[in-house]
């Protein structure tokens, strides 16, 4: 029986994750029920595709990630279904999955899911997580098929992410921006390992250089007590993209940054 | 195996959920434990007594909910289960599960669950939800009759909830209560769709007017994209319930709503 | 198929404790995760070390402990298990275990597990959660034994916990310390239920004085109804050490305390 996991930005405190487990117990009883993070912040896609694109590689194959950041729920925005790289993803089509497509997209297929015998009734306007991506993620986990609960649709015909991409300037140098900011303080930023190699990072790790707001960093760090307590580094965090830390404190105090905040890289030579 | 739910006040902070697990983990290896939440704001008995009403029926037949909003942990106050509706509560008797057998209590049964030999010793002053609440659940979820760990008495003894319900003027108007604030801002009431359609909703949807604090809203949306970004709509929400949202905003801050303010609800011709 | 708990500071906004339980379901499906808690304040070592003390027992025995509050992450730390009182803890040595070791280590066996085999590659220097303890304790519930996957070594080379103890003065009173503030604004101290008993609680209970900043409480109550609404108390708290709080109220707001703040204990005949 596959696991369920759930990314949404329903928070803790109102009974919304749990009703979602009570549909998927009442539907699929053997099924494993994992919370990826229910933290994202209110209908930020762009936090929530970076959150599943990091993450859900670390489940078994075969797991179906049920993706629940939704600010079109009850209009007329399609609810998708993707398999690819041997895992499940059911989202709203507002681009949540667009980084996955992006990464590991070869021989994906997605299905909109439609056929509203799936569904559970009556289908609430403001809860689709309840009454619409729990039933599904149920009923898969029981061994429906995708292609019985939805219609095919072409990849290409799906919700882009609305991202500005960092970019990378004539010099070599690129731009990156900060997605999230973690429980420590740690600065989270698009800026992946490939980017910084094929920019230069293998031939020159030491003359890296990176700015945030007036403030200039250099070199790259291997873990956080590589620099001494309360100074500042950057190194490659878990997600393989790379992160701004104070070893012992928190980079969004000290930077006083926030999510979307640029950050530059240069390498010299 | 039936499914045993955690609804209650203790937050997430503190190890007080993962205790009262780990004693269910001991007495009832194969019992599934779901939290429907632990975001109850402290002892407020009335929200605790609105989630379990509209969370409970999404769980599957035969659930045991331990309710545990409790601010007279310790003293005399009793516990008691209540079998209703195909569902198990156990909860202190103080008015938390008066919703379920006000709207579902028909063929209701009620115990006093006085029988210590199904508490976990020594008992502490402060910590029932596990010393006694647990264990009752796991042995509920083992298979042991409410009568066998309890007494039986009548639904009338049980404490009722301190609840001022909202009121019908003689013009037909309804007034309301805000019971609960979400994640998002949305502000739950508790006057249910029955309540608007027996007040006239059906025959004049497009003439709702709610009123909060000096601002008054009409119509009734269908979902929360129905008006533009930051315009305010009240719908009903997916307890079944009046709520009053901001199409991609709080309304929380927009009407410097809090818990317990009062709303008004008219029909005009 | 033994419990695996989880202990961390890593909080729930963000995806890491939801990657550890996707790692652990990934080699060791069969494996049942439960949340201790995951509101460690960030790398607070002593606080992590009381919650595991005090929560450990409740869980099944020949559970799995995992305790990851990790300062020194990526550094030359060692990471240990310590085979207890009929648990296993794995745990960075950071003095984290010492409080279970000093209560109940007769006969404990501890190992350093530094064979490589037994992580997840390649192993990030930032995320040793998702990439060593998480496989470690699934290898663990899998039937792997801890001699197998590490080194043993002498429980006297642990490292101890900085942790000044409260002491007894000459005339017998006792200082001791807040180590935890609950969502109920609780102050859980240090203060054990046995050094009070060996100080004279036992013969006059009574006459008990404690003194937090300017103010002294005085007698011991049985429980929070034991005083009037708003009224302070002091008494024997879950955790089996002293507690002072407020019926109905925040003994943290009341007090202005703070983690860490001393308190005295005295004892008038």
């Amino acid at each position: 029986m596959p696991v369920i996991t759930l990314t949404t930005d329903f928070g803790l405190n109102d009974p919304y994750v749990g009703l979602m487990k009570g549909v998927i117990a009442s539907l699929a009883p053997e099924a494993r029920v994992i919370d990826i993070t229910h933290g994202i912040d209110a209908q930020d896609i762009v936090q929530a595709a970076h959150a599943i694109r990091s993450s859900y590689a670390y489940f078994p194959g075969g797991s179906i990630h049920l993706v629940v950041v939704d600010p079109g729920v009850g209009s007329r925005r399609a609810i998708i279904a993707l398999a690819c790289d041997g895992h499940c993803f059911i989202a709203p089509d507002n681009g949540v999955l667009s980084l996955i497509l992006r990464d590991r997209g070869k021989g994906a297929k997605v299905y909109r899911m439609d056929d509203g015998r799936y569904y559970r009734h009556p289908v609430s306007a403001t809860f689709h997580g309840r009454d619409i991506f729990a039933p599904l993620g149920a009923h898969r986990a029981n061994g429906r098929g995708l292609a019985e609960m939805g219609t095919p649709m072409d990849v290409a015909e799906m919700v882009p992410l609305d991202l500005s991409v960092g970019g990378t300037a004539a010099d070599g140098s690129l731009t990156g921006t900060i997605i999230a900011i973690d429980r420590f303080g740690n600065l989270v930023t698009d800026v992946t390992r490939e980017r910084l190699v094929e920019a230069g990072l293998g031939r020159a790790a030491g003359n890296l250089r990176v700015t945030i707001g007036a403030h200039t960093l250099r070199g790259l760090a291997d873990h956080y007590q590589s620099v001494g307590p309360g100074r500042p580094l950057v190194l490659i965090g878990s997600r393989e993209t790379l992160e701004i830390s104070i070893n012992g404190g928190s980079a969004q105090h000290h930077f006083k940054a926030t999510k979307g905040s640029a950050i530059g890289i240069f390498f010299s030579d």
